[in-house]
């Protein structure tokens, strides 16, 4: 086949070199990408009068009949054509002759793939941020499910406070919240338009830039057309913003693995949602959480890949950039699937409540006994020590805080009164935290009333 | 010294533990943003009834002279404290006695940890904003008086098109823009206030954590207690902004070091920023731009390191999160010294005009040839296979474009006219970009003086 | 299909989980191996009494049946039956009846795909082991062919001192021999069998795992069973071993890139393995070299992306593990397409000698300026300085070394004498480092010839 | 100050490059690595003839003294000054004349800087592998100790199957045995002298390197003097080699720390070891492990910091080799650092057998019960069925299987006899798994004894 730029070319380009500078086995990903953009070149063209009518109606019914194909799967895509783009082009101008061939006027596969990569990020963030949202309702509603649910909050995975289940769940919404606000500052970097910015210097045709953006649904063009073919920041954010979500979905994910284990048993997933061993016959794996979690790996090291590329690399278009796309594409793919797993599991979660709750006088509430001394006007320093020793003391005697007598209290303390003792209910101590922000039944309702208000729940 | 926390514990700690989990060696570079919160805390717990006026102003005032000692240098940190919250806590107690213990009332390290870093990064990302606002100025100044400096357009490092070296200084002032919003959003990202979210759950005191932030001068509170000791995100967004400002600038030095080669001879770097040899009494070295290209290294670095500790961390608090300083110190200062060097880079630049611009007749007019062709009716794949064929041609023969004749162009092309010979020269040629973006000269004194009113100058 | 471990469970697997967790779309790549080592566990079986001989030969009768069919593409996978082991087991139960399900006796998945990870990269090093033999042969061929070729040696980029450009390919030659060592170690790291450790705890039927390893081919067992299922070590230094070969890759592909530059002009690459602009018809680009140099991003992105997997994962199997293999098969495939590109490259090289070699008098000799006045006695440090200011003279005056009288050079120095003269060509002095490892030609030669011994050549 | 190479400049560095070039802040901890080096480049330079004796003994003398006052901390370091070798030099020639500057003849600092370097890796590979032996030491004692003690082996972080918890540390051992080969393989590959090099070309005075080899006790020297001053693969070697001991003690901490956690409960950590919180006094945190787990990061970022450096520089030397140093001095601090702090906590561990052991009739079991019907010639799949249903029917009747009884069981399969019922016994189950690596007693005995014999114990 003739490579449409073989022109000052002597010799045929070697086989191997063409299976290893092709792209179209993974950037055929972005043929309806292409040929929206091809579409609104061509008016573009035929605005600025290089296209007549006659030859914008021809290429665009070719192209639409192109794309048909491609949607139903049916166009042959061949390697020898290099990129989708030329794939795409060629077969333009095959059918349609002579007039296939003014389809690049203007324009570069420099700019055209910038604008191609873009209107699929454009899409694809959008899909991510209604995963997130979708993902934000679960947990919204497993906090509006759970606010009665007493747990224990965890630091240096020791116990350390009591909260409501609910505050827990509000906290991952919270996250998911700061990835969505990652992605849409990835769209905005995104939403500039390329095309029309030739090959590197912009176009000497009389194309209105400005038009073409606004049939491509862009908000404003790239201004540089260095700039326009050099840059891939873009990517770089959208990348980024997937490699924090894998991030906060393995912390969540660790946290429910743990949960599950016989040891904390505080939750059970479905069947369903769990494989077994072929080995052991009691076996019942959390595999979802765990390949979740593992994930975070390649979205770490897509992010990490392009960086590498980009690290030094001399300014404008460089071959380097084509080893943009598999990685954009992996973590836009891992990224969703690993937001409707977790969707799924949050969906599948039995909570066991009752290994969930401390127990009356559990240690968990010692905070509450030392503020308590506080308000009887001990510095807090102090009340720390004093509430300090007795949880050493009933550790050396093996004996547990919810057997305690006020005298007891009062050998570490005589400010300890009556109403000390109501502190030893986790229940309690959970409610006492009214801070903004804080685990108190009222304040994780309001919580809850506002995080409904802000999902349109 | 007594731990603040020793009452619970028989045992001294290590020596070895004591230095291996200390912080205070590398987190005293908080320790003014801590006092500043102290300070802040302070009014809040006088606010809400805890400590009396006179308390308050003990505090204020021994917290005061600590301050001034810090910024003297005259204070002495000791690892066996921990930290700097420690360092500092333990001083005032030792001051003021018995109200001294009041101060971490209705507050943990955890919440106080956050709180002092933000306020070190909101500090330390204006003044990148700043530094890359001056790099932006000084790109702009380069573009104003370089705008009848012709210069070849590479694309994988092969002469492409002609552009004025103009074109060139905007396109990279676009990117350092782009990072000034990387900025601005990690800003953002970093703007709410963690205080007032105890260790974990929240605080049992009537803290009105809307005063603190006010006082702190925050837009907002972090709205979920554990969210707000769990959270590194904008530590993360910090550090991501400093690798990609570190990637631009990479870029730029690749392309200041290959243009200051004898070979290229575009720059010259006066001496004064330049190291020589210790054995090679010839040599002038950039070094200043291979470090700027070799510290993207640590910048990529710091924000994997910082990944890789959250990656399955669980929710709340771990001592991994402690990790998190010595990357984002070292990326800040990086970055803010390699945008310094790039300043002074930039302000001794002498240009070689002689050698950038491209002869009359440089193959890198062949675009237009081939364009001139479109306009006289040829589809734009033809015409390039013309053009292509031609330099085919003149390779073969040894030749140059410069001395070609319009009957030879003719023999490839009948549609050649003598107004083609025009544009063998690189300079009409750039004037022909006249698209939105390009490098025609109207059009980059344009781009020019949108970039002087966006920059105030 | 009917899971294998389905005995315990009372919902069929979703289907967005079985989606999500299997492998067997890329694990098939094993599935080669997974036969092999099947056939010698069927055999350990038979060893330890378990088949009897009739049930071992109908088993590896239809296994060696199932294995033709995939060797001819003929054999369907189906991903809901997770994995390439399940989907040739579960064909093998078709096929042979109850004796297949005898198969997965004494053994779990666990060590079952270690075991085919691990022959698959036996193999496969091997191979890369081979590449990297003939790239070494070429860079000697290419030495051998150079020995009288006297270029500028870079430092910083900067003309340093004269060389033979066989001492540059030389140098190259000696980081693919470290690579080789590195491979050479990741294949001795994954020469221990794992098969015969079970699901973590090892096997409780009477298998002879040195019997098993001797049919595998494997130099040693791993000792520890839990080890033995929950290590990844050897793919990450595989990993690490391909990342530098990526690297080094990438700095010879930067060279190129430059030599090839119109700038430099050093090189010059065939037309068949470089591509053209799809808009500028005068562009040949190196686009082979570019990609090299990119693909570095996605072996550094490989082994972090492991490497984050592995980070603080608990002890022994954990789905995460299934994380290893995408990246595993990327790096070897890219590695090895780019050491097969890296020699066709090498192959095409066509050299311009006349570019490369520096003049008589270049400054580039001013080292042997300032060692000739240390033979008469001048400390280096003086020496150097000395010839320092030569240059900043003849910079000054716009003169070259080439013209200078040797007068002139007495006003610097009155140590020089006629002789000193001989040292402003680059050849006389290239060959004045006779040092073990230096440039001079009978060193060269010296060196090519333990090269060539050492390659076999 | 004078620069050396100060001849060829006419204005003196400005100050802020000065400071932003220096690495004398971070490199002259190779300060005496350097010295050791210089005395031995004396030696060669006096065998060479270049040095007369008495000049060679005054060299020495000096060097002797300026050692003394390094290890004695009374050297004063300047940045001004550049480096390390720039420091002492200085030094050397202010205090012995004009002789000092003799010391520079036929070296520079590109080979000097790399010969420091692995003096001092070579020295610290040295010392982790010391402590890497006694970290395996620990691990074989605690094995030897904890014989009879039956756990439950994970996978998924479900329980899989009863193990010795002498099996679980041997698995570490081995893992850390494969971290002193990857420092071997390190060391190895530092182990050739790059000293004799010179800047790029070699050098032009007769050295005999093998004599300064053996000064300098390198096993080899470098074969090509490009290399030796462009290579800094060694640095990755070991920056590798730490990183993935980071890796493994990350894991061998989450397991720890998982085992700490109330729920958990199978160890106790002394309190010497631990901290507590400011704010909550029952608090006792695995601090240690938690930064040892934490510190894994920079372990990461540092290997990919110098990979990212690495990646596409131009052969030899470029000033981006600089930032080689402070990733490896602060992988090697921290890799030591975390050892010795799992070796303090190692020695510290309280096991909690009664929480660890699994009781009579645990599911963990299960996977007997399917091989004893295995050896009944139940195919294994049929087997594993059989038993997976009796686990379902148990877990839906909420009972036990230690309560069962034989009738029970010959309703999922007559095959099941009296003898079925020992299976039960996690203890027993463990003992049958005596294949090579099992967790059979007589298996764990035999391991411990090899392991005891490789430690020299």
């Amino acid at each position: 086949m003739r490579k449409p730029w073989e022109g000052r070319f002597k010799e045929k380009t070697q086989e191997f070199v063409e299976k290893f500078t092709q792209s179209v086995s993974f950037d055929k990903r972005l043929a309806l990408e292409d040929i929206t953009q091809s579409l609104a070149h061509i008016k573009t063209l035929y605005e600025a009068g290089i296209l007549t009518q006659e030859e914008m109606l021809t290429l665009q019914n070719v192209l639409e009949d192109i794309k048909r194909e491609i949607q139903e799967g049916r166009f042959v895509f061949s390697e020898e054509l290099e990129d989708v783009h030329m794939n795409i082009e060629a077969e333009l101008i095959r059918r349609s002759g002579e007039v296939g061939g003014k389809l690049h006027t203007g324009r570069s596969r420099n700019d055209q793939i910038a604008t191609d990569e873009k209107l699929y990020i454009k899409k694809e963030i959008k899909e991510c941020i209604m995963l997130l949202k979708d993902l934000r309702k679960k947990l919204v509603k497993l906090a509006e499910n759970s606010v009665d649910v007493i747990m224990p909050a965890y630091t240096h995975l020791q116990r350390a406070q009591p909260i409501r289940l609910s505050h827990y769940f509000l906290a991952y919404r919270e996250m998911f919240l700061g990835d969505e606000l990652r992605f849409c500052y990835a769209y905005r970097m995104t939403d500039f338009l390329p095309l029309g910015s030739g090959a590197v210097a912009g176009v000497d045709f009389p194309l209105n830039r400005f038009f073409t953006a606004k049939e491509l649904n862009f908000r404003a063009l790239v201004r540089n057309s260095l700039q326009a073919t050099s840059d891939r920041d873009y990517v770089l954010d959208t990348l980024y913003a997937c490699a924090v979500v894998g991030m906060h979905l393995s912390r969540l994910s660790e946290d429910l693995i743990l949960w599950s284990t016989q040891e904390f048993g505080f939750v059970e997933l479905p069947d369903r949602l769990c494989t077994g061993s072929s080995i052991m016959p009691q076996k019942k794996n959390p595999d979802v959480l765990e390949l979740i979690r593992g994930k975070t790996g390649r979205l770490y090291g897509n992010l990490l890949s392009l960086l590498t590329s980009l690290k030094g690399l001399p300014t404008a278009y460089n071959r380097d950039l084509q080893e943009d796309k598999e990685p954009l594409f992996d973590s836009i793919d891992t990224v969703k699937a690993c937001i409707e797993a977790m969707n799924l599991v949050l969906d599948g979660l039995s909570l066991r409540v009752e290994n969930m709750t401390p127990p009356f006088g559990d240690p968990i509430i010692a905070t509450d006994l030392a503020n308590y001394l506080v308000m009887k006007g001990l510095p807090f320093r102090e009340a720390h020590r004093v509430v300090g020793n007795l949880i050493a003391y009933l550790l050396s005697e093996n004996r547990s805080l919810g057997d305690i007598k006020l005298e007891e209290l009062r050998d570490f303390s005589p400010l300890f009164d009556e109403d000390a003792l109501s502190l030893l209910d986790p229940k309690v101590v959970a409610d006492r935290r009214r801070t903004y922000g804080g685990t108190a039944k009222e304040e994780v309702l309001r919580q809850i009333e506002v995080a409904k208000r802000e999902e349109g729940m």
